[in-house]
């Protein structure tokens, strides 16, 4: 895989297209970093995101696991692209009702119409212990740019 | 499957741990029907649930799914029991900028210690055109209630 | 999804592509049915398909699925059309040590680059009793042929 | 993860149920390493596992996988346990008409009921050279021992 100019061009790039999704906005999503081929987000606990015992929803695990996913494999196509979620698979390992996660995605292999990438979903506690959380596995496409 | 309790028994049961999922809530899902092995829900578009493109966010898809399935499963597990996501797969097939998503789970096999769902989104438009959005498959695990 | 040529033509594009799989020959997998978005095989038991218990191996209720998406797949590609797995998801739902296996694969949704499909998998009894085996969800790719 | 055992305690154990699959037998699969929450296959190239281009089946490299990725959770379970696959979901990423196959399963999660694992599918050609070519996240549930 190639990189598409530098790094902070990559966040800025990858940042442009986050800051635009309003549920992201609304979950209270955060962008950390950005490289060829990686991209990680954090998602504080909050009553936005929790289920009905009130550890992170599922859902909210699914939608950081896929757009870390999915933001990844956008650092692995070319910056006249978009990329489109075809579909993903998730497993669920553990719950927390505080902290934090962070989603870790990555590219396992960029074609050039497919991008297949996996995301790894961690608890992070206020003491800084790191526990599993849910991964992913995902099919993307390259598409050309509507916007 | 044997049915626990009447329509209306099964639907509170539902919705009261419905009602505990905050993000649910604040997503603005509405549940609108519970039946033995099916739940149905819908979810209006709004700003809290949209991609970089005004579209619904296919986390938004994913987790109305999600529900629907754990849903449809909880009315196949005794009323003593709670169940738990263990995965789902899920493929995206079209997106919309208006209009809103109803998800249908529905159980298509129901063990002791494992239940099998699938759930169908659908996006309905204003004038009742109704276009498959996404389908997911389910594992789904029966667990002693904890609350 | 528009037919393309009569079943019978279907049939035999498909035929002719499935009797090249060696593997297909080689566990005694038989091409039952073709019709535009649906494929159905057949596979009967031997010590060739058999896990550690004397059932169906996973792998070869994977595999029959697998085989019957993709064909309903075809059927919704142009003539001049190869069609390749991106991937799968299969779960399954029982084990048997006798009979035979049906799969009927059914297009979902064939767009113009990528062809989402789902297999049932079933266990059929000498006395005709037919009973869920397996589910699956998969994702196919419309390639050039190549051959 | 508690390893139960020697390794060679574990590759016994394994080798045990691995030599009553008629199916590996008869594709030609070797079991080539068993560690604690690790089990790695071979599959040479030949007839008995090709798809209509002659290269490897997606149903050969789904078994593979999926059988390396449950041996390497038996690993995880109890002597007195069996396992048995819930469900996987495997990505292709090349297809090869020669050399072998390399599935390495992995525990990701060993949880008393659900363990969940991944399976990397490598070709390996007669030069030593690898390449990717599939990817796989299972669930596994442990049940009691029948046989």
């Amino acid at each position: 895989m190639h990189a598409h100019g530098t790094t902070s061009e990559l966040f800025r790039r990858i940042e442009t297209s986050f800051l635009r999704q309003g549920m992201m906005q609304h979950l209270g999503v955060q962008l950390l970093r950005v490289e060829p081929g990686l991209c990680e987000l954090a998602l504080p606990h909050s009553e936005r995101v929790t289920q009905q015992q009130g550890s992170f929803h599922g859902g909210a695990m699914g939608a950081l696991a896929d757009i870390a996913g999915g933001y990844a494999a956008m650092t692995a196509a070319g910056s006249d692209s978009e990329v489109t979620t075809v579909e993903y698979k998730i497993n669920f390992l553990a719950g927390f009702t505080s902290g934090q996660l962070r989603a870790v995605g990555r590219v396992v292999r960029a074609g050039r119409r497919i991008i297949v990438t996996t995301a790894e979903v961690t608890h992070l506690d206020p003491h800084g212990t790191s526990t599993a959380c849910a991964v992913m596995q995902q099919t993307i496409m390259v598409v050309a740019k509507t916007y």
